[in-house]
């Protein structure tokens, strides 16, 4: 008996078998792809509460039962511990490895939480005509340290990490439009215009990602990040934490369209 | 037996009567006003033509019959004729009255355009908590012709007018998506940002209506205005005309929260 094996079940097929190692940018187009951090039990709790207080940045598309490696409202048969193509392994806050697979280090007491993604939106922002210039540049989205703060929630606490795409002022007007109908993926941007308005010293030179062209007449444009919490968490030096490698996501069996409010 | 009347009835009775004869700021609340352009029958097509190709400048709430005062569809008892509380009447493109009456000069032949107008949705910016420099500042609505062309249709074109309110970049994108809602009272701001990008000279020198004060981290905001209408009737001096004295506009029965499509 066979069974339809679709592109994003496939890609994580592909990931658990160690065919696919690198970036899932572009990989099951229309799908929902997310980040991931797998934090010990005794966290989890203020993680959540911090996901929680800080939907932008950190809209929690799922989180999975202590130990438990699926994450059945994502998709069929996810193993967490296997079906992204690379993942940062993190001992008091040290990167300490960068495997394909976590299984042999897998505890009982792990939770993983899954944050939704900006290829969603940038997904609707190209079908809806607007240009995305760190994809036609074939680069890293851009992303800054700000010195917006975010919600303290327990341990976990500081300052919001954005991305930024430059864009026209009409493109911007429509792109808030746009990206506003996608909540659940970080939604509309928290900033335009003045880089410095929000702690950003130098444009031409992001914190994460690299730097992209930023033509006459544009203005810069910024939403909330998600790796955001990937920089609270290290800041917190965890005994123990996986995270995906960056680039490499989770690929679901979710739609972007379904992520769309209206 | 008496028949309830309430504020916008009022204000309208108010015009009617010559009670009222100044500026209908802030008058029948949550009720929605509108701009006047009345024209001879032979131009009548046109100007619809080029409300239809201009919605965001000419957002066009309703048309009269040839001849006919009434406009049930946007409140009861309306007498075009009467009940704003002060007219502008042209002849070969001149000013030549103001008067708060014009049935000395009415004609069979006149069709009356009612088109939204900007109070709807700066009611929705102030019941969201964003601010309007010019209602706290006691002034007009600062207004600039701009180097944007509107569609032509017949006779009617030439560049868009638009007004124009500072905010700070975060309040600029709620302000995106508050007025997006309502694409019947001109609806998402047109351009953020540098003047210069839309033919602004001078951003403390408008065309119309009272410079307003931008502050330290503020951004111009603007949204395309119902000026437009006016400018582009006045450039083609039709032999007879009438409009709405500035800021004397006709109540409606529409409420301002039932123009929002969501």
């Amino acid at each position: 008996m066979t069974q339809h094996v679709d592109a994003a079940y496939q890609a994580r097929l592909d990931a658990r078998s160690g065919k696919l190692s690198g970036p899932t940018a572009n990989l099951a187009p229309g799908h929902v792809q997310a980040n991931l951090a797998i934090l010990p039990r005794a966290l989890a709790a203020d993680f959540l509460h911090f996901c929680q207080r800080n939907p932008k940045p950190c809209p929690l598309l799922a989180m999975s039962e202590p130990g438990d490696p699926a994450l059945p409202e994502l998709g069929r048969d996810i193993d967490i511990r296997t079906d992204l193509p690379r993942y940062r392994v993190w001992r008091d806050g040290e990167l300490v490895a960068e495997p394909t697979d976590v299984r042999d280090v897998w505890r009982d007491d792990l939770v993983s939480f899954l944050i939704g993604c900006s290829f969603s939106f940038e997904e609707a922002m190209l079908q809806d005509g607007l240009p995305v210039r760190h994809i036609e540049q074939g680069r890293n989205v851009p992303m800054y340290r700000t010195n917006i703060q975010t919600h303290r929630a327990g341990v976990f606490g500081g300052s919001l990490v954005v991305s930024m795409r430059p864009l026209k002022a009409a493109d911007a007007i429509r792109a808030v439009q746009v990206t506003s109908r996608f909540p659940a993926v970080h939604g509309a941007p928290v900033h335009l215009g003045d880089p410095a308005q929000i702690g950003i010293a130098d444009i031409d030179t992001p914190d994460y990602g690299d730097a992209v062209e930023i033509r006459e007449g544009e203005i810069p444009v910024f939403w909330a990040c998600g790796v955001t919490p990937q920089s609270v968490v290290a800041a917190v030096r965890p005994e123990f934490c996986i995270t995906h490698a960056p680039g490499h996501m989770l690929v679901t069996d979710l739609l972007n369209s379904r992520m769309a409010v209206l």
